[in-house]
């Protein structure tokens, strides 16, 4: 692991005083990511025998769990697969947006499991959606007999490439985003590109945020991927009507999640405090809360990102043809340079101090080293995000717009 | 792992076919059982630093959730200790008993910790109460920002043996019992066996069935304790009023504890589902819902063990003379050794066919070997059950009854 813990097992009984025990064992976690296309061509057998660890036999039965819009473009072509393949699918159709990211949708799963009558050994509750349907069902198999297992088919780009790769689940409490959740990974994940081809741009664009931000702490090639062809990938939602666009589109999204697999697999629970996939994601809760309601989660950490990329260049650790490289790149994808929150720098202070108060009393930003690379610091200063926030600023204003991503979302 | 399994760790990619990855890694867990008597008196140390993994001090705030009626005896001193010892103590009092263990307590301890704005690193929750209270705060803790650390302390015999010394969390939803929960050891467990004394005996007597379980199947020494003791113990309320007492109350609930401990630990996540700890509890849910809904869970088990020690008798694994030593046992600890529900054999059936559809299509049966050993068996029939019932109908009939244990579950 790696904290350098050593791992231990076994029962210690201390009697000085009293007896005092100590219980320590250790649990192996295993999970899957499948890619195949068109999951639910009735011929495709990937969903059958495309992870040894989730196998789906003629006869059996499935419950599953799909998000409202999913259902309404896909759903015939979903239970069709189950008719052809003589499995029994009962399907709770749910609605999943943030709004409803709450206990209530959780409750929903739990009576569609109860209901069902489901066998906790044998067979795992099936996830299609976006990252809202994939973490509401996940929460709800992690804690149903205290754990079911599950199996996410994401639907939406960042379900492709972080959603449904990671171990996370969750709902929203009260006003706290993701307040409660568990670490449970999927069985399996089986990601088709082809969903997005349904998926409207904005949400094209969210997901790419996702990706530039893995380009820019972890890898030159992925953002040199994006450079070029990020924009016509972004256009043809992933769908490769070209060998070109084919040919990058799965190198993109390939690239993107080994990367985050990378970060997350020796710290799947979150035990180290210093996660470069955590870059993006300081100021960004603040800029999503008090900026625009309507801000999607990746619009506000590319937000965060330019502003720390102007951080950078003030640092001397991402040189000015660099970051307007990136800057670029954030407009081609669609994504906004800049809002006026940024310039709101009381606010930026507050987001930087609840930051310290989850990462045990340090800041721990991860912050940019030229592009591809990242470093952790600790002494991000208020006046420094002051005139990081002005240069980004500038910028904004000096490079051409291709996009109408900044009006879009000021609309 | 008792499974056998192979502990692996890292990311595994395959490209047949398109992309393909495998994550594996490795968690340890590690949790500790502290005794100490009068935990709250006020220069008793073992809270402050009795437990390496969950240090108090000077200066520091805690969270307390208490049960109400812990709170009506003990607040006083609870406040106290915290006052003398300079920890600021926030306390949420709870009403904690089987038909508020629901999702509606979880969410008052939620709020408390939303409000407290725990800092979920270093501000472990103290949960003080019976089974259900620390039930609902572990599994609330649990999912609290994916993991906030907590601490139990037991106040009930079930508490001290069982409840407080797992690793599980749950609460009931709808008429499923601990349908809802997750395996989440809090980091210590404090053991004071002072707040017994104001524990009515029946709950005594209920805590005093688990303990008589571990001993049925795994230990003839513990037997002989409660052969000896049990009864003279249970008046005493573990308080050791006389030297003797006190020798035997910390023998029983230091060995039973242990063997309990050496159970748990090589199946924490109760990976395997041969677990001799579940013996007695095959037909007791059953017996709990349908027979009398005021039954004690522990008055249930001990019914379940009485019929499957007459069960062991029918075999031959059990000899005459032994059964009739743990009839007299059960009769000593003031538990009930018959209810007409062990008459009914078809709901009986229904309850091994329940237990088999949760053990993986096999009875996994934990049966008894004379007084202290264990076998699992797959093959109990309908018919075995009416015979085993009607053999122990007759013995509790036959042997004299020292307590009103019978007569008041009747009432
Ligand atoms: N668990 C994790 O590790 C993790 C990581 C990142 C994000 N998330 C969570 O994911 C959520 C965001 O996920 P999202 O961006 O997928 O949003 P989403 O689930 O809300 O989906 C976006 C919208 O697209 C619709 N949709 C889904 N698939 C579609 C398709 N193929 N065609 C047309 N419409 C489709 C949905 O109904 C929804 O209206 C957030 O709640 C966030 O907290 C979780
Ligand atoms: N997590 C586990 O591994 C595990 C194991 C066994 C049982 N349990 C759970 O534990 C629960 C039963 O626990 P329990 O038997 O402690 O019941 P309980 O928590 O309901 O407590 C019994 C009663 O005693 C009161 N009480 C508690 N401490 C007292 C004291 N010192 N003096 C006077 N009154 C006191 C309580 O308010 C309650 O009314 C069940 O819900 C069961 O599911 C969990």
């Amino acid at each position: 692991m790696r904290s350098g813990t050593q791992l231990t097992q076994g029962l210690r009984l201390a009697l000085d005083g009293g007896p005092a025990w100590t219980v320590e064992a250790v649990r192996q976690a295993r999970y899957h990511v499948v890619s195949s296309d068109h999951l639910f061509a009735p011929d495709n057998p990937a969903l059958l025998s495309g992870c040894p660890d989730a196998p789906l036999r003629t006869g059996e039965r499935r419950l599953l769990v799909v998000d409202e819009n999913v259902d309404a473009l896909y759903g015939g072509r979903i239970r069709e697969f189950f008719v052809v393949n003589g499995v029994a699918a009962t399907i709770l159709v749910l609605r999943a947006d943030e709004t409803v990211k709450q206990w209530d949708a959780v409750c929903r799963v739990v009576d569609a499991m109860n209901d069902f009558g489901i066998d906790r050994r044998r067979e795992p509750v099936i996830a299609v959606g976006g990252g809202v349907l994939t973490d509401i069902v996940g929460f709800a198999a992690s804690i149903y007999r205290r754990g079911t297992p599950y199996i996410r088919i994401p639907t939406t780009l960042i379900g492709l490439v972080d959603a449904g790769v990671g171990v996370k689940t969750g709902v929203n409490y009260s006003s706290g985003k993701n307040r409660l959740g568990t670490y449970a990974p999927a069985t399996a994940t089986f990601l088709d590109r082809s969903f997005l081809r349904s998926l409207d741009l904005r949400h094209i664009s969210n997901g790419l945020a996702e990706i530039l931000k893995m380009a820019l702490i972890r890898s030159e090639k992925l953002f040199g991927l994006l450079e070029t062809h990020g924009s016509a990938v972004r256009a043809d939602r992933f769908q490769g009507t070209t060998d070109e666009l084919a040919g990058a589109a799965d190198a993109i999204i390939a690239e993107s999640i080994h990367l985050m697999l990378e970060e997350l697999q020796p710290n799947l629970w979150e035990s180290s405090l210093e996660r470069c996939v955590d870059y993006g994601h300081t100021f960004s809760p603040t800029v999503e809360m008090h900026a625009l309601p309507e801000l999607l989660h990746g619009e506000a950490v590319v937000l965060d990102m330019a502003l720390t990329t102007a951080l950078g260049t003030l640092r001397g650790d991402v040189g000015e043809a660099d970051a307007d490289r990136v800057y670029s790149v954030i407009r081609a994808l669609g994504l906004p340079l800049w809002n006026d929150v940024l310039g709101d720098t009381t606010l930026l202070e507050h987001a930087l101090q609840d930051t310290v108060r989850h990462r045990d009393g340090q800041q721990r930003l991860p912050l940019p080293l030229g592009i591809g690379g990242h470093r952790f610091v600790n002494d991000v200063a208020p006046a420094e995000l002051r005139e990081a926030a002005r240069l980004l600023r500038g910028r904004a204003q000096a490079l051409p717009s291709d996009t109408l991503a900044e009006t879009l979302v000021h609309a």
